[in-house]
């Protein structure tokens, strides 16, 4: 069964999108990390919140991307723009369009 | 922009995967009517939750996707087994791995 993250990361004012072009960079180092989806959005509802879905083969491939020198780089340089109010969900990802089947 | 909807439903006590298996089912569907991903999650934490990640190529896609007989059906083939309380997000998605271009 595919492994879910699906959160959200508050911003300070002013820095949601310079945190969402970080985000959605880096998408050929996610895939051979084992991340099939890497899905950031944003909302009108609240413009200091952004919203972060992920789909990985496994939870293990996504604790090992954590300490990739791409991620460790993205994350260093996203944390300063970020007030540190996260929440999260992991999801047993069942299937449905979109989603890969079983490696 | 892509239109995101994230959302949960909950389900009556022990229906959980007949939802999840009507949810899952119907992805040709989907796809024809403007569905890039529809990813159906469960997770232990809460066993009458059914996670629901949806990606569109338009918030009018999803709209009228609900006017479809298929959809339809499956719609009237769960409501039963529903509590009725739901959540859900309407969220522009920016990009990231897996998420089509514009169309």
């Amino acid at each position: 069964m595919r492994y879910g993250y699906f959160g959200t990361m508050r911003v300070k004012p002013g820095h949601r999108d310079e945190v969402v072009a970080t985000l959605v960079s880096g998408q050929d180092g996610l895939r051979a990390a084992g991340c099939d989806l890497y899905a950031v959005g944003v909302s009108d509802d609240d413009k200091d919140l952004v919203w972060v879905n992920e789909i990985w083969v496994s939870k293990e491939a996504h604790a090992a991307s954590l300490r990739l020198p791409a991620t460790r780089a993205a994350i260093e340089k996203t944390m300063p723009l970020l007030t540190g109010e996260f929440t999260g969900h992991e999801i047993d990802v069942v299937g449905g369009l979109g989603v890969p089947g079983e490696a």
